[in-house]
């Protein structure tokens, strides 16, 4: 089996470490070629607690995503494990326009929603699955730690109006759930996605924005009253969208936001990791998304706007 | 004549030092024993362009606050300076409580609106002013630096609901501005000081907030689009508020706005100051203001209260 895995940072390397240490001929896909050449110099490691998976130099197949097609004409990948940011999508998406006609199998493991139907018209024959992950994993120098062991979902969401004139194939994503779960990944092959993703969603959409602008990792949005009063009008704002959108989400999403703020009370968030970097973030895939479902079923969400323009406004020329 | 100026900042040792260097006698209020000990044993200079005021160590007469009424006993001032932060109104006030039957001359420096009350209703039978200033003062570690020469405006708010049975004394402003034009100050009695106040509270609730959640100096708002778009829509909000309000504005603000963040381009408003040192900002006593106006007429102002709560969910243990 081959697969392709596009991006090298912390899920990229961790699930394509397992999978090659797993018997799967495994090429990486890095977005500058220095990314390549520095991989396939130095090799990395996936740390867990069990033990380490070294991938070393003469081992790693790592090549700029501008090859992939070239690569792919005579060797065409089973599965494409899209790894990058939500905000890469477009890059990757363009680099790989040559495909446009044949049948892919790719997974996708971005945050938000924006992207899918991005994925899905520039490569309208591909079969597109959505990935909702809770691995963690930590970049390191020399490759990754498995931070926490997680739960993978994958599964079709409702919302890629697909043009494929392929039927949708469940066999897909039954061998990709067995390759991962051989690899040593807890995987499910889920009907309901767009639950999972709704939900995931919704508690980005109130962690991710606050922790940027406040500038705290997540455990300390809850140890304030007039936070958890913000986050929860944030809660009830996109609940009010996601209702009147038909969408159902099953649990209490707001203990689980409580939870989660909880369970990562350390981390910082990727949203407040890309603003400290002077990085783009994904709040329009986030925050953003919550803002057009809102006037597309003619409510309002004014707090996730003004938080949206507050992230956008925000770049690497900042005092501190 | 006898001034006690109340606050050992920026603008307390530029006033205080040329008021003293004028002839007057002026007693310097610190909020603690320490300041007060380190002003009387180092004095202090007030840097001009022109020349330097040296106040030397036995010149200069300086307390912590909490003597001010023993003081007070056997020799009262004419006139107070009140030229601590805002948020720091209510400490000084309780601090000087026992002169509440006493008619005083209490000159207030603070940006923002909402203090006035605190000090009229905790001071019934003084005479209340209000300062607009646009004096530009940089606090260094010996002293203060006059960075820019502006205007100073004094007159009495109508907003204040004064219990006093004095008639409002016009002479005492007079007398103030006589005192601060000697002392080398451009100053102006105004009868329309609303105007004014109502004016730089506008300027302040557009710049500020900004400027402390984006963490960029003032002048970095105009760079980007967005950035102007949204400091619109906070204006346009707060401009309905005031139309509502009848609150009348000469000029156009929208320009004088602009025209701020270009003069003070690389300053840092005292808001992103005090987020930048984990201290409590002005932020309720001006967005708070615009926010509680919207409040009073009917209306509402979405976009400041979302940014008043922002502010007022920022704390010192910030990522970075």
């Amino acid at each position: 089996m081959i697969i392709d895995v596009v991006g090298s940072g912390s899920l990229g390397l961790l699930y394509g470490g397992k999978l090659q240490d797993a018997g799967n001929e495994v090429r990486f896909w890095t977005r500058t070629a220095e990314q390549a050449n520095k991989l396939s110099v130095e090799g990395f490691k996936v740390t867990e607690r069990e033990k380490t998976i070294q991938i070393s130099s003469d081992q790693i197949q790592v090549k700029p995503i501008t090859e992939l097609t070239r690569v792919w004409e005579h060797s065409p990948g089973d599965w494409l494990l899209l790894m990058v940011k939500q905000t890469a999508i477009k890059d990757v998406i363009h680099e790989i326009a040559s495909l446009k006609t044949r049948v892919l199998n790719i997974a996708c493991f971005q945050n938000g929603i924006g992207h899918l139907n991005v994925v899905q018209s520039n490569m309208p024959h591909s079969n597109i699955y959505s990935v909702i992950t809770t691995e963690g994993a930590k970049r390191q120098q020399d490759g990754v730690i498995r931070a926490g062991i997680g739960e993978t979902w994958l599964g079709k969401s409702s919302d890629i109006r697909s043009s494929s004139l392929m039927p949708m194939d469940q066999n897909e994503s039954i061998r990709l759930q067995g390759l991962l779960q051989q690899a040593g990944f807890g995987c499910t092959v889920s009907n309901e996605i767009d639950k999972l993703i709704y939900r995931k969603l919704l508690i980005n959409a109130v962690i991710n924005p606050l922790t940027a602008i406040w500038r705290i990792p997540n455990g300390e949005l809850i140890t304030r009253e007039e936070r958890i009063m913000f986050m929860r009008q944030l809660y009830d704002e996109a609940w009010a969208v996601y209702e009147a959108s038909g969408i159902l989400i099953d649990g209490d999403v707001w203990d689980q936001i409580l939870s989660v703020c909880r369970s990562t009370a350390s981390n910082t968030s990727s949203m407040l990791s890309d603003v400290l970097h002077g990085q783009q973030t994904e709040v329009q895939s986030i925050t953003g998304q919550i803002v057009s479902m809102a006037c597309r079923c003619g409510l309002s969400a004014p707090t996730h706007e003004v938080l949206l323009h507050l992230i956008e406004g925000m770049q690497p020329e900042g005092v501190s």
